[in-house]
């Protein structure tokens, strides 16, 4: 299992009229989770892009808990329990400044080929920066 | 069971630079579904929250089956499968120009008294509008 | 002159815990409203993609004169004062359900031949649908 | 003059499919320079709003110089170049990762009292804090 954690600031412009996070802008934090979670790894989404495979989202659910609130600095903790193979799978759980987790999230992952627009396996670099939290 | 269908234009802003649109703005896409779905019925969602009742989201699940490009005229279909108690749950189906399935969602909504902060049931009105499509 | 005008629906995911649109997205609404204007011209700016032309923004200018609501059917009312050449300005009127005169903007755009990435004249179709009104 | 400066990570939710940073999208950037600036300031907008004061946004101005891209690490230089009285300006100027200014802008926003709605002057613990930057 690999777990990572960084923070997000929420934005006014993230708020809706019911003065909390619009409920659709946590794929926007989700995104951010698991872009530093691979950063932290080693290796960064925009690198894997240039290689030439991209990953389109194939499902996304999340779990409202409790609101996050204008300027509050979310904890984003983004999970990986199984070693990715043609899909790669995220959890999140999102806690507040008082560390109340306030929503819990998984998003799936497709490897898609650039060049051929095919699926194809998690690219080798990332299966080895992660093969070591999976023995 | 209550079904109903509406339409949406792909904003450029709404895309990515994978050159189709952003997963976490099917969430927009499935709020236009449920408002305009309310709408067809009688109600409106702005005329609940001065009525004093809040919706918010407890639960969304998304599958992204085929992506949707920039321009396209998307239909959302909005379905009520269950006359609502302390939640309603909406399914969503979101179809190309081409009529293609190409997303399924889910969004679960609670009723909150806006005064108390607390939960309420379905309001006397949205269930009245409604109980004629469950019998 | 070339004035257009067309309808956009306020989502709840675009107003701000204020209860009124955040100002970043009225650069969604100028979007949809030029846009439209080149569709009612009888070209999508998808064609226009798809023809090698890009046409990114080079300035915009907002005033926010009064607040826009959750739910409001806004009028965009887009403008075309000069005939474009190596860039096109458009200008924007923003107006309530009561007809209010809410926001004004501009929106100026360079044409990009997209093989070459560099700037081009302002395609010849584009052109003469415009000509009839600027004589 | 104050100047401040802090950075923001370019999100793939934010890019749109002419590959770069969609041109709405500044407007979430300046507002996180402002925030920054003032909490650098030591005063939380958040902390501004509790205390009954709002600042909606009354005029907005940006200029696209060269196109920002996914996961750059943009530096925003917020700049206050007169102490604020019925409103305060901000200027900004985005810095790429390579330290080429690629965009620029201004906000102008109001203070208003949220109990009357009606303007106010600038909250004096704001001014207090600003002032020694204005001599």
């Amino acid at each position: 299992m690999f777990i990572h954690e960084t923070k997000v600031r929420v934005r006014y412009g993230e708020t809706d009229q019911m003065g909390v996070v619009y409920y659709g802008n946590y794929a926007l934090y989700y995104e951010t989770g698991r872009v530093e979670a691979l950063r932290s790894l080693g290796m960064t989404y925009r690198e894997m892009e240039e290689s030439g495979v991209q990953m389109p989202v194939l499902e996304m659910h999340c779990r409202y808990l409790a609101p996050a609130l204008y300027d509050e600095y979310l904890t984003i903790r983004t999970i990986i329990r199984e070693m990715p193979a043609a899909r790669i799978t995220f959890d999140f759980e999102v806690l507040s400044e008082q560390a109340q987790l306030i929503n819990r999230g998984m998003v799936s992952l497709a490897f898609i080929n650039t060049a051929t627009n095919r699926p194809t396996r998690c690219p080798a670099k990332l299966a080895g920066l992660l093969k070591p939290f999976f023995n």
